[in-house]
């Protein structure tokens, strides 16, 4: 049971035109599920992503960049779930190619021009006739009202689809906003096991949306872990239709802050909803560290705690164990941190300050905010005035028993 | 139930002349329990110690610090679990300072010469009354032969005690090593949550000694990892008591070789048992990575490995999720790795090279080695000559149960 979360309803998930979606069963893994997505996209899209730091990063992964970098304009996008395609060594990349050259020859563009995107077990082979197989009906399926299925065709371990929308009005004109995103486990900065995808029917030029899916993806899906781990897959694309007639080339044109804090938005809620359904998550942790001398070592302390074993089965535990925050700053990595100067909130309560337990602390008031679905850690490092966010989940037995599990 | 582990008997745990121990029930935290360790040192022995890099570290911690360093020289070591007297800011600091002044007064020495530590629940205020209540009994309780009640008696979550002892002859003289160690979670490197006492009759020089405990460190108690949290309370401390008349001044000294040998071989052992013991572990797993260009690059292969909950609940699970593992290793933060050089090997089977998996792999193999109770994972990154080892175990049910309800 995702915490705090349920799949916004089809109808709340608007089309964005210049965008069209479709699914079908390709039997990549298993039978009787949609496991294959499509999305078409008309002329003069752009579009720009941010992808896994991973050494050992999947194949399509690595066609995706040469395809963007490319510069023959993108029409299409394929996702397989079931495998992975990561750590298939030379087959691995034909099997990507291949795939790209199958879309291409269906819809009449290059290969050159479609990303390609798997996600699931890493190291087995891609069935690439199954997935060109699949093709054509999801092809036919194409339409674009179709973002709730291709939430669903795009899950793996995920309990629930993560899909959201807006609608911004700017300069006279609708711009609308739809994404999708995909991943539970193998979640962690630079960045997860998760596909994150979101359209807008604004027309965004190539250099302001190069920057936009960077700026985006640091306040979202960088922002968020479930166990550490960084896959090998991790995509987060975003696609600049221009349909809406809203267009716009510079930071400094009228509208644009609407529009970019709308797609931010729509990226922080597709980035914890990944959190929220962190895999036997039972709670939502907001780590807000605040008072460092730069952002890095903010985020120093956020994921120290965040990904802390015993910080994160205490939450599980709803047991207010703060000591085992403490000891996360602690050995976060700030050499010269004076634990004297750190101030420590669990929502509004002052827990921890001068080095240890705060004198106006009480066990229950601790107690009562750590029974809550969501919670607050809020850190005060006491030595600057830089800050930064890191949205995680606690650690439970079903953790162990879904990764014990997945591939049996 | 601890991986092929079992506590060495009492008469195989050998005096160390000069060095008597005593234990008492001093209800620190709970009753009917041993939970106060005194060590009485003769006068002449060295002692060098090396502590957490946390900078919540405790009160104890740094008045061993500040007490090594004074030069006085340490004649008594007091140990008590069930309160960590971490996180308890100027209070924890006093009641450290009262601890080591009643020792003081007991055994006629100065405050200076004791070395205080504490281990287990952390931001809780240490029973300082009740500590010193137990002193007389711990007192009355000194002798030579007490290793294996000191053993016991320093445990927190461990469920088995850990010791190890070795005799060497070296230049027509006996030599004898015992040593004990605690600690079970929150494991990671400098340090673990973890206390590690290591006494010889050697007589060794101070400048000897401080390298040796650093080497002895480096090559087991930072070579460890359970889940990652490094504690506030780490204290590793080498007794060299000279009362066996072997006598090293520098590093060329006959004999040297095979004690230092010796003492590390002690070392490991303590370390490997805490790992053996880690909460809810049911493997005992080595990553040995070699083929880098430097040590640190394969520690941190090492530890990325040993530190992923995805690649510890795939060994709970005797799963050989082998795309996990290269996973690990494509995260690890080397940025110029080719992963087309890489292999790694799960015992002799090799599973994984050129990006993928091995030609000759079969899932069996891999399967017949994860059922086993002792797993080595072998990485060559193919880059280099320099090697590491990190020691690890499992990740299960039992992990999440253990730190889930470690307070209640």
């Amino acid at each position: 049971m995702p915490v705090n979360y349920a799949t916004p309803a089809a109808h709340q998930l608007f089309p964005v035109a210049g965008v069209r979606l479709g699914t079908a069963e390709a039997e990549i893994r298993k039978k009787n599920r949609r496991d294959l997505t499509l999305v078409a996209l008309d002329p003069g899209c752009t579009v720009a992503g941010v992808f896994t730091q991973n050494r050992f990063c999947a194949a399509p992964v690595q066609l995706c960049r040469d395809h963007l970098a490319g510069g023959k304009g993108i029409r299409a996008l394929v996702i397989n779930t079931g495998i992975a395609n990561a750590g298939t060594g030379e087959p691995g990349m034909l099997a990507a190619r291949e795939t790209c050259a199958a879309v291409g020859a269906l819809l009449g563009i290059e290969a050159e021009q479609v990303l390609p995107f798997s996600t699931g077990v890493i190291l087995e082979p891609l069935p690439v006739d199954r997935l060109k197989g699949g093709l054509p009906a999801a092809q036919a399926d194409l339409k674009a009202d179709n973002w709730h299925a291709a939430a669903h065709a795009i899950m793996t371990t995920d309990t629930v689809a993560k899909a959201a929308s807006r609608i911004v009005a700017v300069n006279g004109k609708k711009v609308v906003i739809s994404g999708i995103s995909k991943g539970a486990g193998m979640i962690r900065p630079n960045m997860a096991t998760m596909l994150g995808f979101v359209a807008t029917d604004a027309g965004i030029a190539q250099p302001l949306l190069d920057n936009l899916v960077r700026e985006a993806a640091d306040a979202s899906f960088n922002c968020i872990t479930v166990d550490g781990d960084t896959s090998t897959n991790d995509s987060f694309v975003m696609i600049a239709s221009g349909q809406s007639g809203a267009r716009f080339e510079a930071g400094s044109d009228a509208g644009w802050d609407e529009v970019k804090a709308a797609i931010i938005a729509v990226a922080v809620e597709l980035a914890q909803a990944i959190v929220r359904d962190g895999e036997g998550a039972t709670k939502f942790i907001t780590v807000a560290v605040e008072g460092g001398q730069d952002s890095s070592e903010c985020r120093k302390v956020g994921y120290a705690i965040g990904h802390s074993p015993l910080v994160k089965t205490a939450f599980f535990a709803s047991d207010p164990n703060l000591g085992r925050i403490l000891a996360a700053i602690g050995y976060a990595g700030i050499a010269d941190l004076d634990v004297g100067s750190v101030k420590v909130w669990l929502d509004d309560v002052l827990v921890a300050e001068a080095g240890g337990r705060a004198a106006s602390y009480r066990e229950e008031d601790g107690a009562r905010v750590m029974k809550q679905a969501e919670i607050m850690v809020r850190v005060d490092l006491g030595r600057g005035n830089a800050a930064a966010k890191v949205y995680t989940c606690d650690f439970s037995y079903d953790y162990v028993k879904i990764n014990a599990d997945y591939r049996s």
